[in-house]
């Protein structure tokens, strides 16, 4: 006999997903109706509208692929490489790994241009990758790594890749919604992100956008996508802004409905007001953090407002702090990835996470369990330190 | 100024989505929690479980990939299938076509069968064209053709694979948890199924699952799986038995919660009750269509009971009866697809839609627009006819 399941209530601070606030969860749970439903069909538009936004572009192509942040990778690469290409991927952390992979799979080649897992991607690297590969097609890199909390240049990463006539394809999976992020601005041609990071919606979907170039590179393939499911020459015949949808798949309808009011909510704060929410809420933690004896494994300037890794206290078993974390306070913050693993804790502080309350129970929280633990620690320093920092404006 | 997003309440009666109950929608709104945190992926462990008994199978890799049916269908074929293979795949509607693409796509070559659009695939044609094809490696079929109605012999069609040394990829999206359906027993290799037809669960998930030959296949390809999101070689290392759990992406937790649920109600069901409250609600149904003068596009033989293709009343424009049967009813009945286009309704009694109010509300709504419209039908009869077959046990 298997029982309903009933979720603890957790607080939500690692790398993603995060806090989903009720008025989303909610909405998620509205009464299925159909994917093709002209209702439905109406709220799709005002999905487009609303990420357009929040991506801010003008792109017709801006869209929810029906699947994970992967998912929402795979669907740039896949429509944009064919076998043979070359792809210049910049990795300074787990993403662009999986950026190589993609490439790979296509029987495309990936040149590789690496930066210490912590550091922004180097400019100059790629600007050497590019004069040594004239034939690069695209040039792909990730804008927030996840992995570390370092933000990289993507402004001056596009306008590089331009000179050389190439295309850009950008991770903005933890970027969007968190930090400033301007797709028509920056010159972005293709775009990925997630929606359980800033957007504090479920995960499960993968916004993606394609500017008129990207679309063009689409249309004119030479061979057919591989991928049926993530097919945009298709998927745009469900999307796009032909008034008759036609039947592609079954849309993942009430996650769109969660999508819809996560950016509702997003609207109404006003997407420079979050930024500056998360930027406020990130100095805050640091300077709580850096009271502790904490430091920061990024420099300031790369450094990331909602994902926070810092070092562990020597001769502290990190998986043992975020167990209790978990076990007595139901607090999540999340492990090192890749390299990084068993080194460093990521610390989420995005969308609905990102919030005062959060901030103290997380300070609060590690500094009862490692001092418990006999951890060479500040006590007593972080909280006064969080006051201090949030009452700047 | 985009206001939240507020659905009218429908009755779900097209191809799926069904009507997906209360208790499945309370479930999907939990709170969400990590998709590493223990709690998870203990109702993982129960997932898995579950679905092997809606599939009725031991296989190990019985999990749900976590986007729609349609990538249920891609992740078969692309971890199955390798460029410069052949596979037979029998085409009667649309999804037969589907998996055509997928095949081509990944530089295999699809032989088709055909057979007419309402008919079962006939295992005679699969017989010639596997001796005229002795290279061939994998049989793929629909068992419940959404798009027609039609239920195919899965044991018959994977017994003659097997005679051939062939494995099989079998679409059981309409099928799973509606109609028998028995993995094991029948000798299925490999199976895709959706969670918004008979699960009554939110469209969103593809349950699959894959027997050892099949993954053995996996596991010894020449090359990598072309999608990186869907290699089973990977996923396996999130859903795997293995007690340690690497991320691969981040799951759609709250689609999971949903899922989980309406698989705990199937099990406290029963599978052969819900099977047989399919087939008495389909009887009932085709009591009342038939009283009522319309007719059923499959011969009785191998008709689904929770997809019902009916034709159309000579000069009734199908298409404004079913935006009446929306605006005036909030009554969801499916189009045409394909070849059928215009021409059929299809009529889902499908998991929780699976019910005598909702077989009363489409008949009598039917009869109430078709007379107004002064369509040629047989008026009073239907509803009388459904308490007569209701009745009969």
């Amino acid at each position: 006999m298997t029982n309903s399941f009933n979720p603890s209530v957790r607080t939500l601070m690692g790398p993603g997903p995060s806090d989903v606030p009720p008025r989303i969860l909610s909405a998620l749970a509205r009464p299925t109706i159909g994917h093709l439903d002209p209702e439905f069909v109406k709220m799709m538009d005002e999905v487009k509208g609303l990420l357009q936004y929040a991506f801010q572009t003008k792109n017709e192509l801006t869209i929810p692929v029906s699947a994970p942040g992967s998912a929402g990778m795979e669907c740039c690469f896949v429509n944009l490489v064919e076998a043979g290409d070359k792809v210049i991927v910049c990795q300074n952390g787990v993403f662009g790994g999986r950026m190589k992979e993609n490439v790979e799979r296509l029987g495309a080649t990936a040149i590789m241009v690496e930066d210490e897992w912590g550091q922004a991607v180097d400019t100059s690297k790629v600007a050497q990758a590019l004069k040594n590969n004239p034939d690069t097609k695209i040039v792909a890199f990730v804008h927030a790594e996840t992995s570390t909390g370092a933000s990289s240049d993507v402004k001056a990463l596009c306008d590089l890749a331009h000179q050389h006539g190439c295309i850009t394809i950008v991770d903005a999976v933890t970027s969007l919604g968190g930090s400033e992020l301007k797709v028509d601005e920056w010159g972005i041609d293709a775009i990925y992100s997630g929606t359980q990071k800033c957007l504090s919606c479920v995960p499960g979907l993968s916004p993606v956008s394609f500017n008129d170039k990207a679309v063009e590179i689409v249309k004119n393939r030479k061979t057919k996508v591989t991928s049926w499911f993530l097919d945009l020459n298709l998927v745009m015949g469900y999307w796009g802004a032909n008034a008759k949808r036609a039947y592609h798949h079954t849309a993942p309808v009430n996650a769109l409905y969660a999508l819809h009011e996560s950016l509702v909510i997003l609207k109404n704060e006003g997407l420079e007001n979050s930024w500056k929410r998360h930027k406020h809420n990130h100095l805050a933690l640091r300077a709580g953090l850096e009271a502790m004896g904490l430091e920061f494994v990024v420099t300031e300037n790369d450094r990331l407002p909602q994902l926070n890794a810092v070092t562990i206290p020597e001769g502290v078993d990190e998986a043992v702090v975020r167990a209790r974390l978990l076990n007595e306070y139901n607090l999540e913050i999340g492990a090192g990835l890749g390299s990084l693993a068993g080194k460093v804790w990521r610390i989420g502080l995005m969308g609905h996470s990102s919030r005062g309350e959060n901030i103290l129970l997380c300070l609060s929280a590690l500094e009862a369990i490692l001092s418990d633990m006999g951890a060479n620690i500040n006590v007593g320093a972080a909280i006064p330190a969080v006051q201090k920092a949030l009452n700047q404006s």
